[in-house]
């Protein structure tokens, strides 16, 4: 009943079979090889765009080194106040900005809403040496509480944030996730939507250690080379990267992972959310559940092997008393079964 | 009718007279003078305990390099969600630090409620690597709203802190202001009360340009000599901070100064509070005035000279009707006539 | 004829072994696995001595992560004009540290003399704000000339850095190929010698992406843990490093893999010196060959496919005419064979 | 006998003066106020150009924000080796920039030589992520050994910074000491040979407190404001500033300062040098002299109440002997003749 993290699972087996057959042979290093050449022609390809691609390992690198490229040390970034970005980097983009100011922003289920994004710009006047200059807005996608932003709701914010002059940033850590919720083209959830940049996930859904940063407007790439070098993320056998983000993304593997793991989380949540005493906090659209359990059963349910954990963010409305169940590329049924199973033993339905 | 800032006088003659004085001879450079060292002895006096001085020209340095002493660039630094190290000062506290997280608190009146602390702190946790760690809380004395904290409120916010093993730093640019408004002495507003280390300022209550930044607690203050120098903030001919600050103490002037502002203040608050139609939005202590104007008297008092500023800060509870009179050491008596006969006029009263 | 870099190879096959091995079952993440813990048991015991350890993917993580452990914004970092921390990472130990000062020492061979260190030590008065204060001597081993320190000549610079209260990091990039030259035991070449941290290589030699650094005084690791996060250089799927890190380490696996490229260098660079007209300028100690080649012999040989770079480094002593040629666990007989039968047929001997 | 630096010395009556004249009335701080407006519009006479001209009180404040205006935190910046920003400044350069690397450059008398720079260069390739990316070169005018460039060697200098696409900056802090020496205009020897940005000296030469950063062409102007305020350097008072720097420049009031300075070094160089047993390390150009005395003479002179350091530099040529005496706008005659008279008596002369 693994239900902790999608960090807490390995990696999909052709991702390893990639980087078996990238083995052979020497390769110009530092991304001068033909891997890294076809990962780029593969994102033109998803994207319906030419892009310029970044590879790096770590999700909190590729936000990073985005934000470095697109604001500068006096400039702020706009994001939810449980974004990740904001509370779970140890103040990552404030140490790759040169100590940009992040702006956290409430909003209901993880999502930021167009009039908090208005107000909270109209605080930072535009030109007023006094104040950081709004820079950079940040949707995570899926977000934190497991919701996701429709393409509409997107092109709203990116709106906003345009009118002021500030690029748009999507952290994808979990994009497949959304996609597969949302059901549009990888085009239609970012750039046609008005996103100047994404975090494109890999690790959580299949992959070792894996993230793309995706310009759709290649202005803003100039500088990230020297700056993914000098924060020492530009891999020397940049081949490893480049193998794992090919084996992910062919034959589509990316959404059929991320399918596999909303499936089981939309199951998980549908069936906890008839348990009586059970109560879900946010809808469940992509593979994050976030219940409530009555009296002692979620530490009875932890007794018994479940393993997730309990949830606090800034904004929780449910104070204390939310847990987090994340479902992944590997989850089984009959995880999700024994815990419903447990559950409904417990709460005594 | 001068009411736009205390940045907008100038300075005290005494000040400027000890500058005069201070022209004898060469001198040595960066420190190394008498009048220094004399402005440590002069602290020591005041706050009844050997303390550690460091003298710079503006508040924004004092309160920032407070900050690169206390907070590692992992760090978290709490203070009000109004407070000018949070909206003022163009991200000043992310630079010094190296990136340390401002994490804005809310908060009736420019305070910040101990309840509030420890809620925001049971976000961050102890040793839990993705979190920045808190380091420092931020106490604006007299704050953004000018209401004053009583001693004993800061000790219960301190103890907060300090039981989290953070330092407790108090920007005191109007610290004259607060304290004449509590009449208690300078060591019961401070080390008596759990502050660790101070902005002391002296700039908008009658100096040209200096501030002190006062380690109460020695140990902190090691690495301040070389944050200072490489911040571009260490004074080649030192003795331009030290006589304006020896003036600016001696003889209780900086207390009389501030005593003619708050006096000021407390007439002008306390009047325009009789006048129907104007609310006073925060009680008056120390020397600032929020009122808010019915119909157009706001800008037609402008029209008739009055300088001022509309307000608006996060947390503001005037949504944008609010604004903001400022008094000074300088502020006459008839500024204050003509402001609130124009008033009473305007307002039809 | 493949002697570009030892990054131009792929890894050792018992690595990605190990890799498809770490893959079953789900895993704590972020370093809390056994894996993890079985790699600090490892370093125990190949350095006779309770040591910290951390993981990371990159050297230039490594070396700049150790550097921010060790040295304040205000310090500086001393090390050879040619090493890779001064010119090959794009300005990354000035990044990392928060503008810490690199000084950049001459010397021959790649190595620091004591009088050298003892000099440029000289121009930095000890607690004089205007200078940078040194903290930290980093010595690489191997050199980027392909020589290597004695333990006795490392001892030397130590006891000098330590004298100041620096600390001494080892940059050990290629660090197994050192120790083959050495034949001393791990503890000898470094903390015996007076090193205080190292970084660990092991992407050169065999891994896909692995590095440890090391911390042989734990005293100096407490805010690693935090800037690794914030610098996006913590693995979720943390056993992806330790996994690696352990099929490098088993069976003296990384001894052999650097005794191959040793010999491979030696037999390469030994030969080589022997032709006519072509002149090695360091001595072959590790994986590497600098050797100058008469007329158009270099160009020629890359014309017939060998793979190898012209060579310019602050300091060089051939002004422009030498090469790099870099031996790896992977280089081959045939290739060595082929590259000294070409040489000789285009020199002419 | 007061030679120990021009820091030593206070400032001009006339700039106090002016202080009293601009405490009148109310004005709008932050450099919104009609005697800052004045000195942009006297910077632009000076230099018959439209320049964009911002006040600060250090001379490493306007050293480094200049830098950090033109040079991102992947860049690098050229300096001779024995440049206040190289060695002076504690790594304010590396800390405004957000890491810049600070590449410093030998040269003979404290100027840089063309065939230096261009090979230094050399080492830095073009688009290469590995390298620092050159960005500005920084001239010292007049130097620290106390000699001069000429335009022409400025103009030498700049070309080749300009064809690498470097910005050219010119470290002022005795500015009018070097324009004095050149007889040229202040056109004549920066922007018209070149250089981008300057640092306008005026405490060192009679102000209590006042720089200027003039950018001769605006564009690079763009982040200064923001990085001033950030950086804690805007004046609230901001009239104080400025009311300084137009006494300094009305009625040629520097230049005169300066030739005073300029004259007093002079006449203690030339006559130094006809002692025999003293020896000039460096043509005297501006305000320093770098003798070198016989035997025990310098501690003697010292014991004899004459203030002057002995000076050790990177490159210096004098191996330790060295000594550097500073005149001011305020030497007094009869001190360089007591000077004169000691030395001679003390050389046996």
């Amino acid at each position: 009943m693994q239900f902790s993290s999608d960090n807490a699972e390995s990696w999909a087996p052709e991702v390893l079979e990639a980087l078996a057959k990238a083995a052979e042979g020497p390769l110009p290093s530092y991304g001068d090889d033909p891997l890294t050449e076809e990962v780029g022609q593969r994102f033109n390809h998803i994207f319906e765009k030419d892009v310029t691609v970044f590879l790096v390992a770590t999700g909190t690198a590729a936000n990073s080194l985005a934000f470095a490229s697109l604001c500068p040390p006096y400039g702020a970034i706009f994001a939810h106040e449980a974004a990740h970005v904001m509370v779970d980097e140890c103040g990552a983009p404030e140490f790759f900005t040169g100590g940009a100011k992040m702006v956290a922003l409430p909003g209901d289920a993880g999502k930021i809403a167009p009039d908090t994004l208005t107000h909270a710009l109209s605080h930072f006047f535009e030109g007023f040496v006094h104040h950081s200059q709004p820079h950079v807005l940040s949707l995570t996608q899926a977000t934190e509480s497991g919701t996701v932003y429709s393409p509409e709701e997107v092109a709203v914010l990116a709106k906003i944030a345009h009118g002021r002059g500030m690029a748009v940033h999507m952290d994808g850590a979990r994009f497949a996730n959304a996609l597969v919720h949302l059901g549009c083209s990888p085009a239609e959830a970012t750039w046609k939507a008005g996103v100047d940049v994404m975090s494109f996930g890999a690790t959580k859904n299949g992959c070792l250690a894996a993230e793309a940063v995706v310009f759709f407007n290649p202005d803003g790439a100039a500088s990230f080379p020297y700056l993914r070098k000098r924060a020492g993320h530009l891999f020397s056998k940049h081949r490893v990267l480049a193998a794992q983000m090919l084996a992910y993304l062919e034959e589509d593997r990316w959404l059929k992972l991320a399918a596999h793991a909303n499936a089981m989380a939309a199951r998980l949540g549908g069936e906890l959310a008839g348990i009586e005493g059970v109560r879900l906090w946010y809808p469940v659209q992509a593979n994050e559940v976030f219940p409530s359990f009555p009296g002692e059963v979620a530490a009875q349910l932890m007794g018994e092997g479940a393993a997730f954990h309990p949830w606090i963010v800034p904004g929780d409305p449910a104070q204390g008393q939310m847990c987090r169940l994340v479902t992944s590329f590997k989850t089984k049924d009959e995880d999700v079964d024994a815990f419903l199973t447990a559950t409904r033993r417990l709460c005594g339905a």
